[in-house]
């Protein structure tokens, strides 16, 4: 087999890449290890900037999520008590995130490539890349006990953190970044109507909680707990008394409780590999970098990457080798801003075991100041919305 | 001998609540552990914020200053070779700092109060206050061999962070905070004219530099230094040619050098005492707290203070007790957010021997984002030109 692209995962990155590429006649075939009902059973974001809402429709999938998901103009901040908005639309000159789940996202992707007929091979086992320092890369995977080989120009990993493109470069090719944090988020998702209508982020002497939400009738929250934290201590009984305690009055007096959909504990962490190219093999998405959810920005970076990765690769195929060649300088800009700002807001609004008091005070004032002063949100915001790409 | 407040220390802080205090007719000692000569002879700071300047203004003795300060409007970044001008001026709608050293600003505040006849004792020795937990604080010092004693309302503890004041506060009233910088600032004052009429902020390969002047005639130069460095092994040479590597060609190729007249080495610290009144004794200044001088606010948050415990006793003269009973909550909001300003500022522009890779990715992704959003340049220059007085 031969195809122009190879791209490895069929997550919401290497869905909108073969988006991208099919719209521009570039033949390519995705990978992936796992079935479509483990991919659409991963829960995951649901917060959608801008560029990713832009990129959705310039890949022609966003007719569903501009029916069903929902504008937000604003957040709020729970701190201490007292409630601070953060007018993301005005602070930022009419700028909006979109509330639509990673599960509707990657199965808008889903049926879109199948209505097109595109080719995508579901449990592909032993995924193996090779030659992507040549002109002539490889890929081979294992399906039905049947080895079967890809000749290709380029390979796209869209793998995710423990994916197999990452992994097969020289360890002296690749220098990596990382900060993990010294707790998790257990989260809730349950059937029933988010407790605002924003999102509202508390800290609390307790602890950081977030009451985020999919729809109008599903709510996702999550409270910050120890990593040594089970989930099978968090009955749905005290993970709700956990979060109404986080709370201010009106919120643990609005807060409408169900039975759980899913109840799991993630870790935090902050991952950059960089490069982001190796030859002829391009990495996008989680496959190079984590970052903690606190900011939002996991999906919207995996966007932004494939956004410059597609538009480098018919760039390509139209004369021109300069996307290629920059693809890793250009990602990485925008990248480390987000995971700054990740890093900056998870710093800001968890409750840490081990900060010294000058810099616990110092991050109280910070907060004090980016809420109350203009600019300070304007920050906040911007970053928020995400930043505008540059070149 | 009774006197309705006792000042104790006669740097900028004691001078200027004792012209405030004049100025409403209200009875006030200085007492000074030094001699005049001694307390005009350390270099400080040069950079006065419009709160300091007002309260100059406010206390009669901005005269000099506005005739041969320099006010500047913007303030210059280089980071990695590359020029970013903060422009002060036009990001806070119109503020602006003044150059005006110090030493003349002591000056000007010992001249008015001399001819003004008003009472300082310098060379009080071993200084002891006592009963300000009650409504009758004393004070004593020896001078010349005898013993002398002051009966007063109120203390003013401006005796800087050595000072008595603080450390007569039993411990356990007492909360600190701290943060000690692994290096320190070389700092060379010399007559020469400054390499640009703007400060310039240089973080290189080889650490921070900071381009200060206090006159046109004057300027002042600093270099990060490890805290092991000895002031014996910068000759003025080696410091010239240190200070030119940090900066970009055309400072480099600009920079008039010329003999010491001052060269030392001091350590950064961020300590915050709270709270900042005791009974009927307060704290003012260094006495409470230091900062970095990266951000220039040392001496302008002294000037926050006096002028608001200034108001506070001028206020309980007339009847009323809420300014010197939130003396101490006032001071530190203005004062925590200054503490965290300089931190951030410190720790985004010097090198740090221990940063993990990530975190110093993430500061270099922060500073970059800084200097190209105008927001981030807002939030700067408005922490800069100081912040505005809140209730």
């Amino acid at each position: 087999m031969r195809v122009q692209v190879a791209i490895i995962g069929a997550g919401p990155s290497g869905l909108i890449l073969g988006q991208l590429l099919a719209k521009a006649g570039i033949d390519a075939v995705i990978l992936e290890a796992h079935t479509p009902d483990y991919v659409l059973g991963r829960i995951r974001a649901g917060v959608l900037e801008q560029v990713c809402i832009d990129l959705l429709d310039e890949a022609g999938v966003g007719e569903r999520m501009h029916r069903e998901g929902l504008p937000h103009h604003g957040i709020e901040l729970l701190i201490g008590g007292l409630r601070h908005r953060i007018d993301l639309h005005g602070l930022t000159g009419g700028k909006q995130v979109m509330i639509y789940g990673q599960t509707e996202l990657t199965r808008d992707l889903m049926d879109a490539r199948a209505k097109a007929g595109l080719a995508t091979v579901y449990e592909a086992k032993e995924v193996a890349v090779s030659g992507f320092d040549t002109d002539h890369p490889r890929v081979s995977y294992l399906k039905d006990g049947v080895r079967h080989e890809i000749a290709c120009d380029f390979i796209a990993g869209c793998d995710g953190f423990h994916g197999v493109c990452r992994a097969s470069v020289p360890k002296e090719s690749l220098r990596t970044f990382e900060r993990v944090y010294p707790f998790g988020w257990l989260g809730l998702l349950s059937d029933t109507p988010p407790v605002c209508d924003e999102l509202i982020y508390a800290k609390s002497e307790r602890g950081f909680a977030l009451c985020s939400m999919r729809s109008h009738t599903r709510s996702r929250y999550y409270v910050q707990v120890p990593l040594t934290e089970k989930v099978e201590n968090w009955s749905d009984d005290r993970f709700w008394d956990e979060l109404r305690a986080r709370l201010d009055a009106p919120a643990a007096a609005a807060l409408v409780t169900g039975p759980s959909l899913e109840k799991s504990i993630a870790p935090l962490r902050s991952f950059v590999a960089e490069p982001m190219r190796f030859g002829r093999m391009f990495l996008a998405g989680d496959a190079a970098h984590i970052v903690p959810p606190t900011g939002a920005k996991g999906l919207n970076l995996a966007a932004s990457d494939v956004r410059t990765l597609g538009h480098a690769l018919i760039a390509f195929y139209g004369g021109s080798t300069d996307g290629i060649e920059r693809y890793s300088e250009r990602c990485l800009r925008r990248i480390w801003k987000a995971e700054r700002f990740s890093w900056w807001m998870t710093n800001l609004l968890h409750r840490f075991p081990d900060t010294p008091p000058f810099e616990q005070r110092a991050l109280e004032a910070e907060l004090d100041y980016v809420v109350h002063s203009l600019a300070g949100r304007t920050t906040l915001a911007e970053n928020y919305v995400g930043l505008p790409f540059e070149d």
